[in-house]
């Protein structure tokens, strides 16, 4: 299924994207789309059952809201993809963005304040369905995958990497975190290592890459990141961007600034656009 | 106004203790304390005006849950102390606890499977209750503090350090972030930068530090994050501990194991008491 959430920012209401491309209305069958319904296996399959008589929605002009309410955690994967990371560690890096850095998909993104390395990453999240704690497979990790969606995972380099500490200071901007358009539930994906992901900027493609060039695959993340915290049904972890960012090209490196669009999209999961404003 | 969170872990009820130490039920006059509660300046007022009239609870065998709920991000600053810091950067280092961390001020902590460097850190938590959004002065940065906390930014200093990437690998197990027993108001707190921290490990006194040697004060910590991310009410910033933790000593560091018992607290902020075990 691809579930979405419509309507104005804080005031969104769950929706369904039927295999026919019909916008359908699921507030009469759900409060909100949020990890308490992902871990409530007879919610969703009610959803599954009435998909075909629920309200059709007019989309147009809808906004489209982050796919996902009340996101516990974001745990990020850094240097994921064989062609970005120069320097392969043996373990993934991680870092986090606060929940609050989420907007919808098309949402405006603002360029911080003194900002001069604005960045682009487009991501696949993964988002959990059931608590992770210690798992012992990667068979064990993707088996606790409620879905997916496409991220974007906006860095601002100077914070992240050039003003002291851990990364997290470049990564938490507000708005920095666009999600969505849909969370497609994982039984839609065939292959999580099989997508193709792709990012333009002002119309030029930027990344072009694939999940099957990551490092460390959906279900080993899931594994390894259980045993330094616990998941919880809700989290979300961004597993990281192939290459092609402002910062991997030559100088002058191409930054955002104000008046940029950027557009992304993985195949089956959606695609978003921004356009970039001053903070 | 002390402010305190009674009961089962999940099901806490709001209450305050009073200024001759009673403890009073806040049930009947807010649903709980949390960010909206703090942002509420009527809400607190009505607080204030009742405190006396509010029915007396009996706290004996009571457990003290974490004294916010619904916590948003918390923004955690290292090497903030002039005794800690062995290389002090001429920016604070900013890293991130997961909110889901959070227990209460007496609950059992758990060393993590595996974790053979767990530590300890005593630290004055600092709670928003205004949105803080590129602020201009530390003066301004402290005018959006809602009230203060004993937090304890238990680390894995293993899984911080050597195991790649940032620190949020070694900060973010489950029962890591013990808050409590109480959120006290700004306006109980004189001076911010005058509050001495203790810490006792088995009943011996590990740190002994003082907000005095903060490098960089709560307002002016306050103004700098708010310039990388906004701040929300019911945010909380750990703002950094003082000399005497585990990873500074001779080897053999004498990290925490099951049975450990750790007790730390800040004055006029509370006392709290954790068993370690095992995960």
């Amino acid at each position: 299924m691809k579930l979405l959430r419509v309507g104005t920012a804080g005031q969104e209401r769950p929706a369904l994207l039927d295999a026919e491309g019909t916008l359908r209305d699921l507030s009469g069958l759900v409060a909100d789309i949020d990890g308490a319904l992902l871990a409530d296996g007879a919610a969703l399959g009610r959803i599954r059952a009435a998909a075909g008589e629920l309200p059709a929605v007019d989309g147009a002009g809808l906004r489209i809201g982050p796919p996902l309410a009340r996101i516990g955690k974001i745990v990020c994967i850094g240097l994921n993809y064989h062609d970005h990371a120069r320097e392969t560690g043996a373990e993934p890096v991680i870092f986090f963005k606060a929940a609050d850095t989420v907007v919808g998909p098309n949402d405006t993104v603002l360029v911080p304040r003194g900002s001069v390395k604005t960045d682009w990453e487009v991501e696949l999240a993964v988002v959990i369905g059931r608590t992770a704690r210690y798992l012992e497979s990667a068979e064990e990790g993707l088996a606790h995958v409620a879905g997916y969606a496409v991220a974007h995972d906006v860095s601002e380099r100077e914070f992240q990497i050039e003003r002291g500490g851990t990364w997290d200071k470049g990564k938490n901007c507000e708005t920095f975190n666009p999600l969505g358009p849909w969370l497609v539930t994982a039984d839609e994906v065939a292959d999580p290592q099989d997508l193709s992901l792709r990012l333009w900027v002002n119309g030029e493609l930027k990344q072009d890459g694939t999940t099957a060039e990551q490092i460390f695959p959906v279900g080993e993340v899931v594994r390894y990141v259980s045993h330094f915290m616990t998941l919880h049904p809700g989290d979300v972890i961004n597993t990281g961007t192939p290459a092609g960012v402002a910062l991997g090209r030559p100088e002058p490196k191409p930054y955002l600034r104000a008046g940029d669009v950027v557009e992304l999209e993985i195949a089956g999961l959606g695609r978003q656009r921004q356009e970039f404003n001053g903070a």
